[in-house]
């Protein structure tokens, strides 16, 4: 199997290297056939590799200097404009010069869509990136991808009909699913509801057979395993992906005072929560599996803020994946079939 | 105490009298001011207060016979204009004549919204009704009112405003919350977040004295209780809510399962299922507790399709406690002091 690399924006997150360096080791132990870079402040990061303290995967594992670092809150113009030099610009450069196959960057995610958007460009044919993520459903190793949560407000019909292409050739590459059924999400499954743009995009892509468009669908949809891919504004999305991270913690909040209540919940609760925990981080979407910025030149995986070791390992994991399946030459691929569909553009 | 009568669309719901009988004559036994005109077909409704036997209350509860019943997937412009006697209708007709002071239909959302539009009216300064529930949150006793949650799609800044009134003098009538703490949902806290409509909204409200307005709020704010009011279009209320109600139903199902995987577990199951069960009746927002259809010139409530009698029981009480506390007078006061200032509408 050809050797695939991967650059770490290893200074990125709410915990940097503390998380980054771990989980690229366990990458190492388990993928043998990569290779990592590890981008950030040489100092910090080669005392984060001795403290590892294992040299069994010195070939395997770089490090990239670079002088500065993307704060959390810092506004995307200001670091695209000022920061050249930061962990996270170098690491997208390794994608954009083919030293690197994919990037993980657990920082900002309005800088990181920024600067991978000027550094390596979208794909002809999409006009704006997005990001998705496969969210857990009831039917068992089902998946179905979202998109876009977050990357886009106010986006038109067109733009929707690019992230359905997208997500499309996602399913399809990621799922090994033959045509893929991809909805919009909207307020009621009849023709007459929800706003013009969505109305507009259902237009489009009913008139589009190079996708399998299935209709609308409703919030509660996402998790019921029905269609492979839910298309929605990025405004929609982040909000519904942070209130479903909000109300999981109601959840665990709720369930841990309940369980409080009396002895024998109270001796539940040792057993209990560890399953609790355990079901957080199986259905928190946002949190546990990275997300891809879909549509660029190359493949860019945000991992959350928060990441713990196994978060970040799993964005790991997902660039890997993404970068053996060469997701951006699919969808470079799909498009240009798509494409001749006048309608799409 | 005054007494109050609550108008009931008996024949609404998936579940109709069998539901809607035991929970009025449950409300009857709890509040001993309250009276009751259950609207429907009266054979039905007759037979079915006749096999509750019990005859305590028959001063306070009345049959209004209607010959026609809204479907739950019927086009609301169709039950305005073909159904001029449906249970729903007349129901709502009783708050229109002053029979009663509020109605409560578990019937079709959309036909609930244009029939209670078409003949109670807006209030003064009121362009478009909204959907509005308290969502419970991880302060004890705190909840947030959020709305729209699904009357409009694409709420301008001026209609924004508008929910921002409304829930602002929901929650200080019925939380008793003296200048609740009014938030804009958006993609994130920062001023240069989100569409245009939400960033004029935001300034218009800034200038407003009558609003104590705090800035944007993301998603999972939802259910931190540090905010009285959530203000967000209808598109996006309703699909945040159904998502909310799928993730729920999600973690029940990856409960039970991981409950099933081993014999210990198994027998917590026993004992966590009814606790789980609890979990989701305590979170579901929109399931639960009734949904006020707020900016009419009367009290609605609307309780989910598939309420049970439980639920339904607490859109009764959420009635009585908007009649009792005259929430669309209050919201009318409230509006001339408002619409003073020029800058509202």
């Amino acid at each position: 199997m050809e050797k695939i690399t991967i650059s770490i924006d290893a200074m990125g997150g709410d915990n940097g290297p503390s998380v980054t360096v771990p989980a690229a080791f366990r990458l190492l132990a388990r993928y043998p056939y990569i290779k990592l870079i590890l981008v950030g402040n040489q100092v910090i990061l080669n005392a984060k590799i001795a403290a590892m303290q294992n040299t069994k995967f010195q070939d395997r594992i770089v490090v990239q200097h670079a002088s500065e670092e993307v704060l959390m809150d810092e506004l995307p113009s200001k670091s695209l404009r000022n920061k050249k030099d930061s962990s996270m610009r170098v690491a997208i450069n390794l994608v954009k010069d083919g030293t690197a196959q994919a990037c993980v960057s657990a920082g900002n995610t309005g800088a990181l869509m920024a600067t991978a958007r000027f550094v390596l460009k979208t794909l002809p044919g999409i006009d704006r990136p997005a990001i998705t993520t496969p969210f857990p459903t009831v039917v068992l190793n089902k998946n179905t991808h979202v998109l876009d949560l977050g990357a886009n407000v106010d986006s038109d019909a067109n733009y929707l009909c690019q992230f359905a292409v997208m997500g499309s050739v996602l399913a399809s590459v990621i799922d090994n699913i033959n045509r893929p059924k991809v909805a919009l999400l909207n307020i009621g499954s009849e023709e007459n509801k929800g706003n013009e743009q969505i109305k507009k995009a259902a237009h489009i892509l009913a008139e589009n057979k190079n996708i399998n468009y299935v209709g609308f669908v409703e919030g509660d949809d996402i998790f019921k395993g029905t269609v492979d891919v839910i298309v929605c504004d990025g405004f929609i999305g982040n909000i519904m992906l942070k209130s479903i991270e909000g109300v999981l913690k109601l959840v665990a909040f709720y369930a841990k005072r309940n369980m409080l209540r009396n002895i024998i919940t109270k001796l539940m609760a040792l057993l209990a929560l560890p399953m609790l925990k355990r079901l957080h981080r199986d259905i928190d979407p946002g949190k546990y599996n990275g997300a891809t910025l879909i549509g660029l030149q190359g493949v860019v995986i945000k991992s959350h803020g928060s990441a713990n070791v196994a978060a970040f390992y799993h964005a790991l994991v997902k660039a890997v994946v993404e970068a053996e399946k060469q997701v951006p030459q699919r969808i470079r691929d799909e498009l240009t079939k798509v494409l001749q569909d006048s309608k799409l553009t």
